[in-house]
């Protein structure tokens, strides 16, 4: 079987948030990264070449449809600049917030991150350093946009990911220590940090807006050791989250 | 003014590193940025809009030509998706290695780095993290690259970059500490780091080849958290790099 126009232009369609939301599916390029996410995600349709299913063995026996295509039918209906092997269309997997997780555990909270690569970044970190869940603010970047999907390396099936009121939930977990990092903060290096609670990341220009700002209870910072005054403003958000969260593992 | 077709052609031609190193040239956008790269580097032509140039007071006084041009001329040229309000073309910097730069500071050593916008990243941690040089492998990615030049935020002129053969300068430094991270390297957190030295990191896919491995005298290894056996293999090359800077700077 190959690939018809309608799948084509289904699997493209999978671009925009509207219609991932509709299909509540998603797009996952590459056969390392679709045999990666297979065993813990509900895979609706298959497209590989014919070699790459040959050297797959039995690893896509999860998928509800299989349609084995030409790379220039793959190329057809890829989201990325250079076609893949393969392409998935997986379903969105929703996960409920537990409260026994947000009290004992640590969770990062991200306050309107804009880039798809950051937050793929992003996670890729938080399943790096063992954080289960993430909390993204309403106005954060669309996890299961492709790029971000791709730029999770896989991480995407073992970290947690909501979507929430970032206000109302640290509103309601204002008993729990709440980090975030701003110039004026305190030394990440030699400031106690707890075992758990919430890590606030800001968007990549405007950093954490005033209204989550307020609910912060730590006010960290990373210092920088340049001798020239004129350095960079700051870090990338990713960045600083692998910087924050190392600080907190490795004590 | 307005922008010629010849002027948008040879902008154009600067998405090619063989037209760069031509012209001994490169492409920076958006006013931010130029006008942090500006009190810094020569500017041979700044392309920007009548408005952000009335705003800019006298900043630009620098460049040997300035156009202005309108939104739509400034998006022919640009390399962006997102076309900026100013365009401008600076002549390359090259700087000598210093020998005692090399013996008495902390050096990055990047072994192929492909993705411009990691290399771009990996140059603002540097310039965070006070590391004046960084040396390239002859295949790592052009810093001229413009996905580089966006991704560093202006770190690029207070960073010393240069293109070397690592294998013979790495054996010429052989008495320095050479540091790399390695799945059997030690424990970075509780490792003891020198003040001086090299830091080698590796190739997205393939991480530090066989003959620059050879030379790494001290293996280091940043501990996952992780509570699942399938975790991530790596980190991010640009979030490794982040966390060993931090790591040695923090003590």
């Amino acid at each position: 079987m190959s690939l018809s126009k309608n799948k084509i232009k289904y699997i493209q369609s999978l671009k925009q948030k509207k219609y991932r939301s509709q299909h509540n599916t998603f797009v996952a390029e590459g056969s390392k990264l679709i045999f990666d996410l297979m065993p813990h995600l509900s895979c609706q349709l298959l497209v590989i070449d014919e070699e790459t299913k040959a050297h797959a063995s039995n690893k896509h026996h999860k998928a509800e449809e299989i349609i084995i295509a030409t790379r220039a039918e793959i190329k057809k209906a890829s989201h990325l600049a250079t076609p893949p092997d393969a392409i998935a269309v997986f379903y969105q997997s929703h996960q409920n917030l537990s409260e026994t997780d947000l009290t004992h555990q640590l969770t990062l909270v991200l306050d309107g991150v804009q880039d798809p690569g950051n937050l793929g970044t992003i996670i890729r970190i938080a399943d790096w350093f063992g954080i289960e869940n993430i909390v993204c603010s309403t106005d954060t970047v669309d996890i299961y946009n492709t790029k971000t999907v791709q730029a999770t390396m896989g991480a995407l099936s073992r970290v947690n990911i909501h979507y929430a009121n970032i206000v109302d939930l640290l509103t309601q977990y204002s008993n729990s220590p709440i980090y975030g990092t701003f110039l004026d903060g305190e030394n990440i290096y030699t400031k106690t940090l707890h075992p758990h609670g919430f890590i606030v990341m800001g968007n990549e220009g405007k950093g954490i807006r005033p209204d989550v700002e307020k609910l912060i209870s730590h006010r960290l910072y990373i210092p920088s050791f340049s001798t020239n005054n004129t350095t960079s403003e700051s870090l990338n958000v990713a960045v600083a989250t692998a910087i924050v969260c190392s600080e907190f593992r490795r004590r």
